[in-house]
């Protein structure tokens, strides 16, 4: 393996569990009764372990929309034509999407990441496009592997690197944290996280393949068969996750396998949209089984595999919305109540400062 | 009844189910897959037919902390002694209890309003503090009724003038509306709020007294008997809710009715928060069976009776984060994603603006 994803790997700590003692205390003193804050109150103290500090603080949130295409798409199984994924590309730089409402709401800073979009943008200037590409959409992974092992790991070092980045151009001080939420754009890649997601959990095909973006049932059929085939067609090893990325694909999902990898490496809380983002977090928790204590479910989306990914990783979504659209939104929302987590322990009173009575 | 609250029942309209369709083509058009935004979606329909208008728009967003005490209280009912409503009072007044981390978190726009809390404010100047006071508390209702009828009316009234002064205070455009989020605080409150529920719903008292702010075994049990002896003590009938309220209480809850009425009457969206608010709900839609039609349930609390209230009102709440503070918590958290699905037909692009290929 690439000695820099390596080396991110190897320098993954476990979260700072030490902490949570001190948070709790903090958090028993603020002028509430006790525990009433409830999920907000146990996503703080989340922060806290992961941050290694027992008051966290937010200074900055993050969104990445990672985009690829997919040479699956040509087997009929999404209900869009490949195209949307460029199309939808321009929509975000032109801040006219779903998630740049969202992204403006919450006082989010939101990038959109072309990884390997089917369609050129190299003369795209715009302060929110990363250009990382890669390759222009993958194989089809029932004809060969969707891309070859070099490029997984350069998909890889790319996300790596847009956190390196972030944690470079953007100033925060020592007991700050950055929020970082993770979302996706690319027509077929449901067909691809449920691959992903059959082969790591090992639950059957019929129970992780959904409607994506609203397939009908011939397509439907075609997503079951496609996952089935591929799965059929190569020897996998989950030890091999480089090897198992290479061979299903996507660029944006092997970008967010080093998002989450970085995050971890750099003690930063990272959210997790829907069913596509989770399966990159599937990947990501095969190289280093620490990396599940840094991610936060921002919701459970309307995709029938995404519940099996949260149950698999052990994670409660902050949000059920019956959302389904992908990049970003769930994870965007939820980012701003994990924001809110941490300033309740810096803006509230305790009971001493406001002279409040403690329960009897 | 008293001729200005009957003047605002009789003035109730049921909201207009005819916009939905055209708010659901707007949606329809917008750049993402059918029904991709799930309850989003859902929520922006609910505020069209709620403010008669396709094309929604949230202008300001108001949040009212409604305070009162209650005779109960003596019965050892509560893990806080009773001077804690004044104390929290002064705490939101000095803007550093939890709601008012949540009301500047969400941009909304807070008011603390002192109906019958058994402490003087009277010489509080602050903008952000309203004195409709009536009593100083409640009498114990094991004793005597909680207050007298030209009491409840009054309260209902003051609950009916925080919403007309909001409408002349300040400006909105024809097109836009306010969202209204009700909040509580009252030591006692949610054993007044269980007599209220089992009464209007049927449920047995033993499945809505809940915890509250945590009490012991032996204070939930006084609870249960307390709401078992109030039901006991007095005759009720289910259509004399002014009578009710002067039975059983409280001032702030009385006050709630007449903000539910009242925004119910002049079209606004009302976003409940927990158990005590719901209960006021409860009230307000024996008086007009239109009222629910107003209604958006913010969360749904760890208080187990409001399960029972929202599932008598068939009210689906927006959140489920395990919360039970009151004070608007859960309802402010809420506004703000139902001022997000507004947003959304007016900032995101249709297929065609934006060039985006629809679906096969």
């Amino acid at each position: 393996m690439n000695s820099k994803i390596k080396d991110i790997i190897n320098n993954i700590e476990s979260v700072d569990y030490s902490v949570i003692e001190k948070t709790q205390y903090i958090l028993d003193n603020l002028t509430k009764p006790k525990d009433s804050l409830g999920d907000l109150e146990e996503i703080c103290k989340k922060v806290a372990a992961i941050t290694h500090n027992p008051f966290p603080k937010v200074s900055k949130k993050f969104i990445f929309v990672l985009a690829g295409d997919h040479g699956i798409a040509e087997e009929n199984v999404s209900a869009y034509p490949q195209e949307v994924t460029s199309q939808m590309v321009l929509n975000f730089i032109n801040a006219k999407a779903a998630i740049n409402v969202f992204a403006k709401h919450i006082g989010g800073i939101l990038f959109i990441v072309d990884v390997g979009v089917k369609g050129d943008f190299s003369n795209i200037s715009s302060d929110v496009f990363i250009n990382k590409k890669i390759n222009y959409g993958t194989n089809n992974f029932l004809k060969n592997p969707a891309m070859s092992k070099e490029e997984a790991e350069k998909a890889i070092l790319c996300g790596i690197e847009i956190i390196e980045e972030v944690l470079s151009n953007y100033y925060k001080e020592e007991n700050e944290t950055f929020l970082i939420a993770i979302g996706d754009m690319g027509i077929a890649n449901t067909t691809v996280a449920s691959a992903i997601t059959a082969l790591i959990t090992g639950v059957e095909v019929e129970k992780v393949v959904g409607r994506g973006t609203g397939v009908d049932e011939v397509r439907f059929k075609n997503k079951i068969n496609a996952v089935k085939k591929v799965l059929q067609k190569y020897d996998f090893d989950l030890n091999d996750v480089i090897d198992i990325i290479s061979k299903i694909g996507g660029y944006e999902i092997a970008a967010m396998v080093g998002i989450i990898l970085a995050c971890a490496r750099y003690k930063l809380p990272v959210i997790l949209d829907g069913f596509i983002v989770t399966s990159a977090a599937l990947l990501a928790s095969c190289l280093s089984c620490k990396v599940r204590e840094y991610l936060f479910a921002g919701h459970i989306s309307k995709e029938p595999g995404h519940k099996v990914q949260l149950e698999f990783l052990g994670l409660k979504p902050i949000l059920d919305l019956n959302m389904g659209l992908g990049e970003a939104t769930g994870a965007c929302l939820a980012m701003s109540i994990i924001e809110l987590s941490c300033k309740i322990i810096h803006e509230m009173a305790t009971f001493e400062t406001a002279g409040v009575s403690k329960s009897l």
